[in-house]
């Protein structure tokens, strides 16, 4: 029988705290009995929530602390005051120490990334640190990153960027060679970024193992499913996915007045209820959350802060098929890649 | 009673040319009788199409040539080849003579926006022109620019664009101080490019004439509507927007398919087919074709190269009210304004 799955939970993070994390967890649990937690934060609100939930609690250790970092706290603020002490940091510690394979929070993103790089480090041959989203499409999904853990990007944080994203295509999605595609713009006169481009001939001559760069893809692209994974640089892949969940939203919003217009419109609606019931799951923003941070010597999962247990339970099982089939390896491997011979398959 | 709007029709550009170009003009001048068009083309072909819609044969003057601009032309070779000649410079030089008001072609954007910047120049006191789009909105309409003309911007640059954005919006939107956002990220820890925060400073401590400076605005509140006017550079622009566009044609594909997916369901849609319809009409991009050249001597419109005789009586119908109040001239009084005095109110 395969060892556990341990993923250390910040419990006090996010809008709801334990309220949600706790919950979140049992569900999870439900449906992967062999993981086992680790979670951190104040005992005296998690303890009652774990008694009511006696298979929860045989699988899940505490750790004790009353500091949690607030939502709003700046990364400096949240360094000063959480180092160490704060639930955040202890669920990355648990990550370090080899108690846990896999942090999540939904606590704060600044502070969350300040402290899994002081924490945890970045990982050798890689620059910086992106995160990484899973973006539904017409095809299924893909992944894209970053979106939103730096700034700028030169051609080969670029590069990174596509293998780190790679790796875990062919775990979260279980494609062998994923595709992947440069987000660009597609007038001609511009053409894109220098930097787009110069890492659009690294990765066309590199031949890199696992992967199979596919050019430059456009906003449009990204819905349609084109490529299997989507790389751009931190302020455009943010603005790219809120952007797209406005769009959601707005289209949803439409559509809801559009069926309370009239009595022949709600009768409609309520015919093909089980029709809209299916587009809203499919539409559900809960099915992919969770931002995952790459290029760190640990694998950390942000979860939406104001998500409910049915979204952080996702954001939990994400982390378990990506400890389950060592995404850490596989991307160390891949990354050693760039020069040396490629990096071995997936490790059950 | 008021003079002509004259506009010049780059009757060759588009993916259908004339058949698509002659008839939307036909459109436009049913609703707007006061058009008067300046069509550059192959009289050949134009010609008999005219023939059959004498309103309009009376109201347009045909300018010939045979050379058109290929949709697939780089901007270079554009300019090599159909300076002077094409139908497309042809237009743009009817602008220039002050034969008409505003030009519209649905031809290639790169080769429009080289040939645009070579024959009516880029406006004094403006850096580099702009594209700008109309963005449908929860509460109507925005105007998001830069969509792709350039790619990177200086503060400067930033500025420009939302002082032109804001003459725009004052024309396009009726509104006599549009609010004016800032497109960032929000993600705590980085907080922007640090050439968006400098635009903000100068934004907000120059207390523009007739423009309402709100600050930064993220991708969702692109489409809540927050700001009348968005500013970003042309690459991220051109992103936001193509990624909105596929998230819609995503959205509509999902709920086409569910709605065919049971009998119930399609039942439930021919009772809700009226409100469907509404729905349908408020997602056409036809109703908002049309990006805007801004910062030239002169205004031009590019209209989706794909696009019907609708869609380009739409964009039409937009460089008629943009000529009605004389947007040129609002533009240049808030460019001036910039140091000096506050721009003329719309002059009709």
């Amino acid at each position: 029988m395969s060892r556990s799955i341990r993923i250390a939970i910040d419990a006090m993070g996010g809008d709801h705290g334990p309220a949600v994390s706790v919950p979140g967890a049992a569900m999870a649990l439900e449906r992967r009995p062999d993981l086992r937690f680790v979670m951190t934060g104040d005992e005296a609100v998690i303890g009652p929530l774990l008694a009511a939930r006696p298979a929860l609690q045989a699988a899940t250790t505490v750790k004790h602390t009353t500091v949690a970092v607030a939502m709003d706290a700046k990364p400096s603020q949240a360094l000063r005051q959480g180092r160490y002490h704060s639930s955040m940091w202890m669920a990355l510690e648990a990550v370090k120490q080899g108690e846990a394979d896999i942090a999540v929070s939904a606590g704060n993103t600044g502070a969350l990334m300040a402290m899994a790089k002081f924490c945890l480090r970045t990982m050798g041959g890689v620059d910086r640190p992106a995160i990484a989203g899973l973006w539904p499409t017409m095809r299924g999904e893909s992944i894209v990153l970053d979106i939103g853990a730096t700034i700028g990007a030169d051609a080969a944080h670029l590069v990174d960027l596509a293998i780190m994203g790679a790796a875990m295509a062919r775990i979260v999605l279980d494609i062998e060679t994923p595709s992947v595609g440069l987000l660009n713009v597609g007038v001609e006169e511009v053409k894109g970024l220098e930097v787009v481009k110069e890492a659009g001939r690294i990765l066309r001559e590199g031949h890199l193992p696992h992967l199979n760069y596919i050019g430059f893809v456009e906003g449009d692209d990204i819905g349609k499913g084109a490529a299997d994974v989507v790389v751009t640089e931190g302020f455009t892949g943010n603005i790219a996915l809120k952007t797209a969940e406005g769009t959601a939203r707005q289209f949803a919003s439409y559509l809801r007045s559009a069926m309370s217009s009239s009595w022949m419109a709600r009768l409609g609606y309520l015919l093909a209820k089980s029709a809209f019931d299916s587009l809203k799951e499919k539409m559900d923003p809960r099915r992919a959350n969770g931002g995952v941070f790459l290029g760190l010597e640990g694998i950390v999962i942000k979860s939406h802060g104001g998500t409910d247990a049915l979204g952080f339970a996702s954001a939990i099982e994400l982390g378990y098929d990506m400890a389950r089939f060592d995404l850490l390896s596989n991307i160390r491997g891949m990354v050693l890649g760039k020069d040396g011979p490629p990096a071995d398959p997936k490790i059950p």
